[in-house]
């Protein structure tokens, strides 16, 4: 089983981290209706401020049965949290977990859909 | 004539000001190489910690001769930059500058096509 994990960075702001759980359930339903995914199920988690932790939702995945999980880092620019933070967090999961292999995908920031998608928001 | 400003927030590091001066450089070739694109140019703008501020982008679009502006909101969430800085920044520029009008589009976490390109990502 393989999991997609949605990592943003987590807000004071209850409703900021509301709209990650929406998009992650959107993708969620789009990869069940999806004859071509590659994904089980699709989670979130906050590197701070909100729950689950990035920790507590690998762990998630790995209760549900994945081997795999797929993180994905749902930030604009590859700060600290982005190049160190993140793949911290994962290295010492992975090694206290090593039954389930984890690997990072590219920042949302570097989306080669991003341009199309601005120039259909701007409309 | 019609300008697309993305207006980002704005980084202590150099480098992710500059990946916004990419994806703005990527958009206006975009535009440039559309039959379609209603857009005569792309530039960007930063509401802090960067240069050009809003004021400067929105004053750069109009001494090009731009009758209007296009803000997009280049951050994920709706947070008080969202709903309220940028809107009272690009009111205030309105107010001073009558002979262009001016409307900001939704936030790029509202993109419709978000989920699409995050699973085009993590494949």
């Amino acid at each position: 089983m393989r999991a997609l994990l949605v990592v943003a960075h987590g807000s004071r702001r209850a409703a900021s981290n509301e709209e990650v759980k929406v998009l992650t359930d959107q993708l969620h339903s789009q990869i069940l209706s999806s004859s071509q995914s590659n994904f089980d199920f699709v989670r979130c988690a906050f590197l701070e401020l909100a729950d689950p932790s990035i920790p507590d939702g690998l762990q998630d995945c790995v209760n549900q049965g994945v081997d795999e999980v797929i993180v994905l880092p749902y930030f604009l620019s590859a700060g600290r949290h982005v190049t160190q933070d993140i793949p911290d967090i994962v290295q010492q999961f992975e090694q206290s977990t090593p039954s389930v292999a984890i690997k990072i995908t590219p920042y949302l920031g570097t989306a080669s859909g991003l341009p199309d998608i601005m120039l259909a928001l701007a409309k």
